[in-house]
């Protein structure tokens, strides 16, 4: 059976060392999380993780969810218990305001907690996470009355929230949406309709599930402007909080899929369902966007979050499986076999793993830094500053990490051998749950014409070219540092590559859209790798810094590890922007060239 | 629910005019196969794959196998009829020898057959594949007696054939087997110990199961000079050719696995049952070898021909699902929606997979071709040259056909978006069915040591250099050629990369082993894509040649496609080359440089 444990260390270095969040004590959230709050924070998270979610994970795999006649449905053994504690304990309310009930702590802490759950049990901690993401867009876009009816429930948990956004004709694409709101004379809606794949939109873990639903007011624009935001709540609430009558709704089935069988995938039918209209009529997109691009992000901190976990288990089983003679001499004669981790091919796995994971965090964590100071930070231009590097990072953050988490949870099954691929082990049901992260809130391709179509172009390119000043301004405060350098000049190379990229963009996707188009996924790849690039150097200085003064001794190979680590990501996995620039520059040609009917 | 149609006119192509087997029509076997009769079977396996295999591969991935008390196993249902009517109909004889019932064709066209019966259902084939792979090893190591025995019902299929290697201590590293035998006053041996993941071990399709069992003679050397290779079979075979006594082996438990589920992987608990030698004493591993190339190039071919399914339904969901509109304007304006496939990430993900998956069947029957050469070819040279490109390539196919195939399959997933996390869509079994190519017979780690290490070293590098000079060769005879001149240019691109990684790895491999071992994966790949630029540019020369004399007329655009797919394989694809390069000339430094408990 697979095992889990939270990267505490990794996790403290990054908030303690390399983002400094101790810096911005005077803010905000910030004020209220000093050094030892944090710490028991994660502490008490990473037990939480590995002793209550971990556990039930591989159950809720092999039992799923299943829908009963009434239309109930019933979640895998353990994780109503689970839900309970997690909520009793206050975890899922970290970030929550403290208005509403919530710790109101950074974001930045929640979501390196929200990581250890993911890692612990994906399908489980969708509930909580969907839940989040809809208390934002209430808070976002909710009415006062809405705020104190719905918030205080959904910050602790008491109540789930959940998107309901995709029709069996639309996806993507929500211009299509059919189901219909009918204004009612009391200023409500009836909803009618029919949703699909609707994560946690029945269950048996929360007293109450609030729906967010889109759907079209009868009369109201065609298309994406006519699009409104509801909130439908499971049980109608009584003015004085309790709970009231059913509303009319219900789970019409649960889809079979290839993975996250614990949580529950709804088909929710709405049958003249009572909604209350959030923010205005028919600009429903623009609060379910605060809610999506929330989720964007903890759907990126998915991919990551599989990858860590395979590779924590391929690493233990590369030091406990002997098989075969290192090439360059037995690493242990007196046994009948090495561990394979003495094989390079075998390292080759953990380390890309390794410098991807440990890379992305910090690129997810420091992204989550922007959310922070966007909120709580005084000075305008620091928050225009954050908002631009959110809105500019989020797509990246979710198509990189989530596709190349699956390839690292797939590395890790592989360096298992023939043990990977049983069900007994349990990594495969890393690569199976890792897979939806590269589809849901949007796929990847959807991430990178998001990127390239919208983010290059917003504020005529303000987000990018601040995003290329990051990249010089921490080359030149860095270059004159000798021990540096070659984290350095890695940055430089990296950043040469992706203005070559974005550069090519701008002069050939206006002419031609589908040249941009076609160079979207490459060169989300392209931002990824450069992105990631500074954040290894960010490391690089951070461990220079700190090595030798470290608390724990001459002995403590921390710091010189994570440069090792560094020159890994710089040496084996920069290499494939390279790549990624030389497809970027194809434009539209050879993609476009066939008609619909060759294939 | 996934369709499939073998893709015969990209198999004829390939076979009539890029390889050309005509022209080796006055050889044994091809004599045999004039073109009308390879088109026959063709057509008919075509039929066979698609009406009788692939209605029953969703059915075997959700039933599986199930182990009874017994200790007997079931397949899932149809298994056993489509098993017989492949047997009476003669589909599992097409390469097998005439002389055992066979019916004596080359063995390029059983793989094509066999690249359908894949497609259409990895699970099922598998019985029939590890089959012939069994026959194989006792054709070329058994006695005469040995081959009378057990050959002409193998042939058939009315018995299987499985191999016995792995025990729970050991996969990669046959030496430590520990499954013994002990000799016996009447030339036989009793065989007594575990294997584990033998595919069809036990199952209820054949009359009569051949088991290949490794295990160590009493008293024999340690290590893999003291490994034997045994026929085992369920059923005694009595002078008469009927059958006997059971032999004293069960299947002890089924392993539960990420897919192939309708394929009985078996723990199999040998109890003192009778076995006879085949071949010399302790050299059992150089037989067991026969096998296994017969199997690593089988196994590329399931990576391939998942990728292949996996795409003809991304394909058609891609013409058929309509979700937004073009960025260059609506091509379906009186619709509500384009069809998706108007998108260039879309088409990205198309043009992938099919430059992936036409450049390597060449690939793979042009390998497949130098097999029949070096068994019937006359002409020494040739079938040296064949051996060397067989021995060089086998490791090459099994590992980029895999890694790409189930990259591509997860492509054609993506494609779905939603849908295809879905089991209903089935699209995600491919994917899961696909993964385990990249683990069986070998990981793909242990292909790229045998590249590197082995194959590229062995007879002075004589294979290798020749390959080089099969890439020279096609350049200088067509460098004139002004229409091919693109292709070409991308020939002598890829074979420069190559020969650079190659070069670094005599210089580096050498004076530190770690070095060859840490840029063995990334050589491969560099490998693979320096193989089907060669492909490619043979299929652009033979479509340069056959297009506008096409006898389906002028409006034909096979070859005029068939130009596209090539220019995008080298604008698109082999720009993979670079990076693969870059990783192979880092050496083992960054790779090996941490403590083993430091990941």
């Amino acid at each position: 059976m697979p095992r889990y444990q939270a990267p505490l260390r990794e996790m403290k270095f990054l908030l303690y060392d390399v983002l400094e969040i101790g810096t911005y004590s005077n803010l905000p959230r910030f004020s209220e999380a000093p050094q030892d709050v944090i710490d028991a924070i994660l502490d008490g998270g990473s037990r939480f993780a590995s002793e209550v979610l971990q556990p039930i994970n591989a159950i809720g795999d092999r039992q799923g969810c299943k829908r009963n006649p009434d239309g109930s449905v019933t979640t895998p053994k353990g994780f109503k218990e689970a839900y309970k504690q997690m909520s009793d304990d206050g975890w899922m309310a970290i970030s929550a305001d403290s208005e509403y009930g919530g710790q109101g702590l950074p974001r930045i802490v929640a979501l390196a907690f929200a990581e250890m759950c993911s890692s612990a049990n994906m399908a489980f901690s969708m509930y909580p996470g969907l839940t989040r993401g809809a208390y934002e867009a209430i808070h976002h876009g909710g009415s006062d009355e809405q705020k104190k009816t719905y918030l205080p429930n959904m910050a602790s948990g008491k109540w789930s929230g959940t998107m309901n956004l995709t029709e069996p004709q639309c996806g993507t694409d929500l211009g299509l949406i059919r189901t219909k709101a009918v204004p009612q004379p009391d200023g409500s809606y009836k909803i009618t309709g029919q949703k699909i794949w609707i994560s946690g939109g029945e269950q048996d873990l929360a007293e109450n599930i609030i729906q967010l639903v889109l759907a079209r007011i009868e009369g109201g624009p065609e298309g994406i402007k006519g699009i409104s935001l509801f909130v439908v709540p499971k049980f109608m609430v009584n003015k004085d909080g309790s709970l009231g009558a059913r509303n009319s709704f219900q789970c019409g089935g649960l889809e079979e899929k290839m993975g996250i069988h614990g949580n529950a995938t709804c088909v929710m039918n709405y049958d003249g369902a009572t909604g209350y209209l959030v923010g205005e009529a028919h600009k429903g997109m623009r609060t379910m966007f605060v809610m999506m691009n929330e989720a964007r992000l903890g759907v990126g901190m998915q991919g990551l979050a599989q990858a860590e976990v395979a590779y924590q288990n391929a690493a233990n089983f590369a030091r406990e499986r002997a098989q075969g003679r290192s090439i360059t001499g037995s690493k242990a004669p007196d046994k009948p076999a090495d561990p394979i981790i003495v094989h390079p091919d075998v390292r080759r796995m953990l380390m890309d793993c390794k410098a991807f994971i440990e890379g992305s965090r910090a690129f997810a964590y420091w992204t989550a830094l922007q959310g922070d100071l966007l909120h709580v930070s005084p000075d305008q231009l620091v928050r225009e500053k954050a908002d631009d590097r959110m809105a500019l990072l989020t797509p990246v953050i979710k198509g990189f990490l989530t596709d190349r988490g699956f390839k690292a949870a797939s590395d890790a099954l592989q360096l298992h051998g023939g043990t990977g691929y049983t069900r007994e082990q349990g990594v495969e049901q890393f690569v199976r749950d890792a897979r939806i992260a590269m589809i849901y809130e949007g796929t990847n391709g959807i991430q990178a014409l998001d990127l390239v179509g919208r983010k290059l172009a917003a504020n005529g390119g303000r987000a990018v070219f601040g995003f290329f000043s990051d990249l010089e301004e921490f080359v030149s405060a860095n270059e004159g540092n000798e021990k540096l350098k070659p984290y350095v000049a890695g940055v430089q190379l990296a950043t040469g590559q992706l203005r070559e990229g974005t550069m090519w963009l701008m002069q050939n996707g206006m002419s031609n859209f589908d040249n941009a188009g076609a160079s979207s996924h490459d060169y989300l790849q392209l931002f990824g790798l450069t992105a990631l690039s500074l954040m290894w150097a960010k490391m690089a200085k951070a461990a220079l810094e700190k090595e030798g003064r470290s608390k724990d001794g001459p002995g403590d190979r921390f710091y010189a590890d994570k440069l090792i680590t560094a020159r890994y990501f710089f040496d084996r996995v920069l290499p494939d922007a390279t790549s990624h620039l030389a497809k970027v520059k194809t434009g539209a040609g050879p993609v476009m060239a066939l008609s619909a009917d060759a294939f």
